[in-house]
């Protein structure tokens, strides 16, 4: 199968169950509510070595946040909902409350799920908070030196998925990489999913395990190692592909990363230089989905 | 003591030791150096509740980077030496190794410690790595998907500090915070000092304990809490104030807290609508250092 | 009539008819089509003296570009379908060709007024340039030095309206400041109107003529000059109003304009220290659109 | 002659005088600063259809500044004084007094050439202007909506150099893009130096008349246009080679073009897949100024 020229493996990426919570940030302006967001989603790529995988999802308009400010939606991701729990108030807590103008929703207010952080938040009023009302929803005013914090009592965590991915192959590494900001740009406008490594791209795409260390958990997939494709026996990489980058995205639902495995691959095409796009799966063996490249378009 | 007009308040900023470790991080652009060092800073305000404190320190230009590219400074601080050890392996590990076209320098390559991070990453190859000198630097050469990740063998860390602030009162919030995003862009010029919280500035200054909430390690500061200014005995804030930036610096000496706070304070009187500028300190019971506010001008 | 607690005067903002032609630039990511963008829109504020009113109106997503790759809508205003055709072929020929990774599409494929700007775009190829076709759009291919360029034949303008507008005043000029950002945000989000000041923003809004000054076209409407309230007489500046700020808005129907004012003043009131907020007019004796703030609601 | 393995043509850019005035614009903050800039920097590519030729140099930190505020150092740039004169006032009128938080000051206060814009300025004040003195420069407080915008009086101009520039050949669009970007990155660090085109970058080098249309100033420099240098007698395209940009440099003296020149170069050759470095000249027939490349290094 071809894409605008481009070959589209017949493979599938491989997922697996993570768990969710959507928080929205919202800012007395975009920017002030995007700067709250990166910090509190960094140090977020993989659970490998991250306490948790995060991103912002998407830009919410003032015409849609229960305060009338411009809003970004955040994912925070981990494998179980204690520690989502401990993460929610640790990020939230020092990365939000402490931001300039922020006020905190519950992205997620149907899930049954419910982590009461703004309720835990508020003794950082030390007595002096209150409850209030807005747009419907109990929220919680925090003094604090600016004026006052706001944040809804609950936010909400579903069973979600990580892992969707696809890679793009590249002529040159700058190719590769201009296809990966495209694909981001592409799935940046989407609900309901993230892109959580840095700028949205993985440089360094690993395999689980190791064939020598083996007191590494994940190591290189050497086998999509351009610069050493002349040693590995086995590469898969092809004699004019120099470069390849990996997007990785967690989604809410698995619409959500078929939607932006689409929409990615479809935008990353567009470049010139991009000779092929896989994805990765691990055979089947680990996890419970399978996104095949073939069935989004 | 007034400057531009602003009352000067006759105090002290306390500060605390911290162990700090300082990194390179180069890119193909700056863009990309940038988008690596955010995601390795993130999740990283105060140590209350994230596992460092982190920040980018200043941009270097390609004339003074080892590998000729644009870099940035970012700075990652802790309590410990064994904590900084696994955030730097952490931090690089996933925000760095996994971010495009980044290669990693020693940012302190005459500190008497240092932390072999790039000899612990070199086992992400899983024995394809291989050893090369960039600049007289000794550097391991990782393959991955992308191409070839370059990291120094060490990153040297030293005992800095933590916790020079200053605070600015204004009399709107607006008015407060233009004046704190104006400091920080100053401050942001500097060699040596970071501002660790979102974009520098934090919203929600605490006081070690609680007054009511006994399980609370911090909370609101209410003295220095403007909308509860009437219910508060012994506020610290005017009636002409309605809100309260403060900006924390870590650095990693005395002169480097010092002309910080100096240009940011300069910097923050220029903005209309600030009223006064102060400092916090725990009446010199907790920190080691003092950083005199009359005494920097 | 209140609105969040912020006065919304009886008034209305007087606009005009100008031409407005409306042109998609893609890029090779969202960044390029910008940069591209913020060139050929530069010195676009005012017909006064720039050679025509310009601005970004929204990002375009790779879903609706007919390359399939991420875009920004640009609208460019002038006085006289002359000056527009002059306009486009400058900016287009000057600011987006050059630029890395562009292509030119369309804005108003439906217009009655169709400017064959790609045509005359092809003679830069100097004889090497040909004739393709994208998404049944017909297309000039013209070779330049980073690869080609693609130009849709024409580009199609209408008669819109310019200077819809309403003004902000705030207790200090950073809350008044806030507010005219957060609006912009806001107005950002929409389909057909732009915002073409300095970053979407007025800060000397001016009146017909002068008092004193007689060679002037326009000077300072001193009336709603907070810093010399005190001595104009009949000033519009309230006691407790220090700054005001205005937005003005270019669409290419009342339509527009109307939601763009809607969305700008309900964001703009949700700003801590916003007083008050009204619109600017002639008494309706210049132009023939006239937005009634009230009716907005 | 090569660098990092790239080789450097042995050839020389050919450039010529024209007029500069140099603006420094401050704001309340950096970024405010910067908006006005950009605004008033745009639509200046190129004089063949621009109206000047205008660009950001450099960043001014707080501590430089006569009001003690970040700020951007600005150029604009034409073929004669008269309209240098022109070109200040309706750039510095419309999209630097109309920018919220600015101020103007003279970035060439020691050029014999001095330009009264501050002085004509003025007028706009209608008679609630004032004179005051900023760190012992004569200046003009003119009220407006915000509150007092500041202007000096004069703004030096001098006769500069425009055209200094190279050209990056890559193996991919891509590659030799990430080049001139990382290329524009080092130079802004410079003082003295503005690179004017979108990004500071040139996708679509021309040469001087035409082969076949005889009515264009300028058309395509076939012979540096990769997609079809199979159909151009006497291509300068090499086989392995797919795309160039060209890096365009305006500055205040020789000096400031040849150190633009040399870090451009030297930060380009780091990125991969770039495979030579050249220049544009006209066989030194048309400019009064050569810069050879290999007596840079």
């Amino acid at each position: 199968m071809e894409l605008n020229g481009v070959e589209i493996e017949d493979t599938y990426a491989e997922a697996f169950p993570i768990k969710i919570a959507r928080v929205l940030i919202t800012g007395a302006t975009k920017r002030w509510a995007q700067v709250a967001a990166s910090e509190a989603t960094g140090f977020g790529t993989s659970v490998i070595m991250c306490p948790a995988e995060a991103g912002i999802e998407r830009f919410a308009s003032p015409s849609e946040t229960p305060d009338g400010r411009p809003g970004v939606y955040i994912q925070i991701c981990t494998f179980g909902y204690k520690a989502l729990d401990e993460q929610l108030l640790e990020r939230i807590g020092q990365c939000v409350l402490t931001a300039p103008t922020t006020a905190v929703f519950n992205g997620l207010p149907e899930a049954e799920k419910q982590f009461n952080i703004g309720f835990k938040l508020k003794f950082f009023a030390d007595g002096t908070e209150s409850e209030t009302e807005i747009a419907g929803k109990k929220v919680f005013k925090i003094p604090i030196m600016e004026g006052d914090f706001l944040a809804e009592e609950n936010i909400g965590g579903i069973s979600g998925i990580a892992g969707g991915n696809f890679f793009i192959f590249g002529d040159s590494q700058m190719s590769a990489l201009t296809a990966a900001e495209a694909a981001v740009d592409a799935i940046a406008e989407l609900e309901g999913c993230i892109t959580p490594f840095p700028g949205g791209i993985v440089a360094s795409g690993s395999k689980s395990g190791a064939n020598k260390y083996a007191f590494m958990k994940a190591t290189a997939n050497e086998k999509f190692c351009p610069s050493i494709k002349d040693k590995v026996e086995g590469t898969e990489i092809p004699a004019d592909v120099n470069s390849v980058y990996e997007i990785v995205i967690n989604g809410i639902d698995e619409e959500s990363i078929k939607k932006a495995m689409k929409i990615g691959i479809e935008t990353a095409v567009t470049v010139p230089g991009v000779k092929k796009i896989t994805a990765g799966n691990y055979g089947g063996k680990l996890g419970k989905y399978q996104f095949k490249l073939h069935e989004l378009f």
